[in-house]
């Protein structure tokens, strides 16, 4: 049995929690939060939760721990501080600052005996797998990666914070041109804006300026300028029926070439009902990765790219090569 | 620089030789044949060819052998042999027999101190590490895998020994209702017949009795009986301007859950080409791997679900986290 502990409780923490129970190997341990834990109700019977000051002992019950915070502020301290202490999983996703990130983790881990794996999710995570299989395998070629249909929380996020804004809800679309494009092996240059067109259901507070506000949206530097967006004003009703779930997905389609005139395509595509389910299923299987790689003796930083398939899996390696092979 | 030795020069060995030349990191050292080396001009200029028989020195110039035999006779008998003396790479692909193969290449590398890395190429190969990926994140969940529309070089050679004909080129195509179907999610139950179908472009001697010859196709057991197979008799000019070339392809199809009524569908897809040309770029990459793997004291047999992704390539770990994770 895999004894966890998942550290921070939103979306993503619950996405984890949901993940341990399809695995039967692994074990919710417990619950750490920075709030007060008696304010914390698990979906889980009979978990602890535990305020995260508990963590700080190095002694508690679990083998490994899934940190579920935030890029921005929370991972480039948790992380580090936790893999000083514990085989530690994270699903850091700032692409610009992983080589930092991957060097502080490191360095905790390697002195702590331990494993670290960051940036476990799906992009980066199964995306960035198919990219580096793709070029491996075709070194004469290039990846595109398109994200959508499905809720960004950052861009979503990014509208909220608009005066008069009280729920919003951004889909990034793929271009359905622009994919054909790619999967017919033409190698396009695509701008940001041929690729993704955004689209925004607002609830806007009574009496506000909406025609402000589908401009701020629509004008505003790096989440929305670059794109064709939509913006449309619905009832705090209509939001709750119709957009309260968190699809995602996308693709990444790679085409390379072998010899004059001679072209394959490769595409990876995900379809999710809900990203942090699937994000915490990744976390999970990672983990478990994590888990066995320590056990051989093996400590510091990994990144999904480190990890041989094989250690992902709950089956034997001598299962996966009589039926998955 | 990898130096890489081929053995055999069919249309695989020579997709490994197209590979080898994209790869600047590895060079062709000598290709070995079991025929009259005399008898064989290479594609690339400058390369030696040599008899089988100087591989059993053990002392060729070579950092790895790829072996490019038939799996139904030559890999079971070369494959341990000369993982007795070289790392080796192979693309055995007969799945039933893979636990068997496996083991005893394991056995010849390990006493070599070399590693043996067999079934490598995209069915046993890219879409055994899709279906393991895949349930290892999502382990609630089943997979689908669809060939085509491809040549089957198998089910073409089935063709050609029936009495009359002179050729045949044979497609494997995927029934789009199934496709749809998967992808949507629903787990349907899908017999042999509704997976696929079967197309048959043939060339007869002339006379022949082309009704006895389409029901010979049509009624041959495991290769065409439980399908709808549909027979085109062609002239020889025909199909050397519409069927020289070997593309192939296909999906591996994953749908799984994560709580209720959370789906996630997961899709691999390839549009080849060349069969033999992806194949041999797989074997190549492989190649790569099987070579650190060993300078870091590794040895025995393996499969693609044993090596870590970023082994495969010929980029640097810190490249790879900077640019493709």
């Amino acid at each position: 049995m895999i004894r966890i502990g998942i550290l921070g409780y939103g979306n993503l923490g619950r996405g984890v929690e949901a993940a341990i129970k399809k695995n039967p190997d692994t074990e919710l341990v417990a619950v750490y939060t920075r709030r007060d834990p008696s304010a914390l109700k698990l979906a889980t019977e009979g978990v602890a939760v535990k305020s995260a000051a508990e963590l700080e002992s190095g002694s508690e019950p679990i083998d490994v721990l899934i940190i579920c915070g935030g890029s921005a502020t929370d991972l480039p301290k948790m992380t580090p501080k936790y893999a000083a202490l514990y085989n530690v999983i994270d699903s850091f996703d700032t692409h610009a600052n992983i080589p930092v990130h991957f060097a502080n983790v490191d360095a905790a881990s390697k002195q702590a005996g331990k494993v670290g794996v960051i940036s476990c999710g799906w992009d980066p995570g199964m995306f960035s797998l198919s990219r580096v299989y793709a070029s491996a395998v075709l070194p004469d070629g290039r990846d595109y990666t398109f994200w959508g249909k499905g809720v960004s929380q950052g861009h979503s996020d990014a509208v909220r914070r608009i005066d008069g804004v009280l729920d919003c809800r951004q889909y990034t679309i793929p271009v359905p041109e622009a994919l054909d494009k790619v999967r017919s092996g033409s190698d396009p240059e695509l701008s940001t804006r041929e690729k993704h067109t955004r689209e925004c259901f607002v609830v806007a507070e009574e009496g506000a300026d909406l025609a402000r506000i589908e401009n701020e949206i629509k004008t505003m530097p790096n989440y929305f300028a670059d794109y064709d967006t939509t913006v449309h004003f619905i009832s705090a009703d209509e939001m709750k029926a119709n957009h309260s779930g968190l699809p995602h997905g996308g693709s990444v389609i790679y085409s390379g070439t072998t010899s004059d005139g001679t072209k394959h395509v490769i595409e990876y595509s995900l379809k999710l009902d809900s990203n942090p389910e699937f994000t915490g299923s990744v976390l999970v299987a990672c983990a478990r990765a994590a888990v066995r790689l320590n056990a051989e003796g093996v400590s510091g930083a990994k990144t999904i790219l480190d990890l041989p398939p094989a250690c992902l899996s709950a089956k034997s390696p001598e299962e996966l090569r009589a039926h998955l092979l």
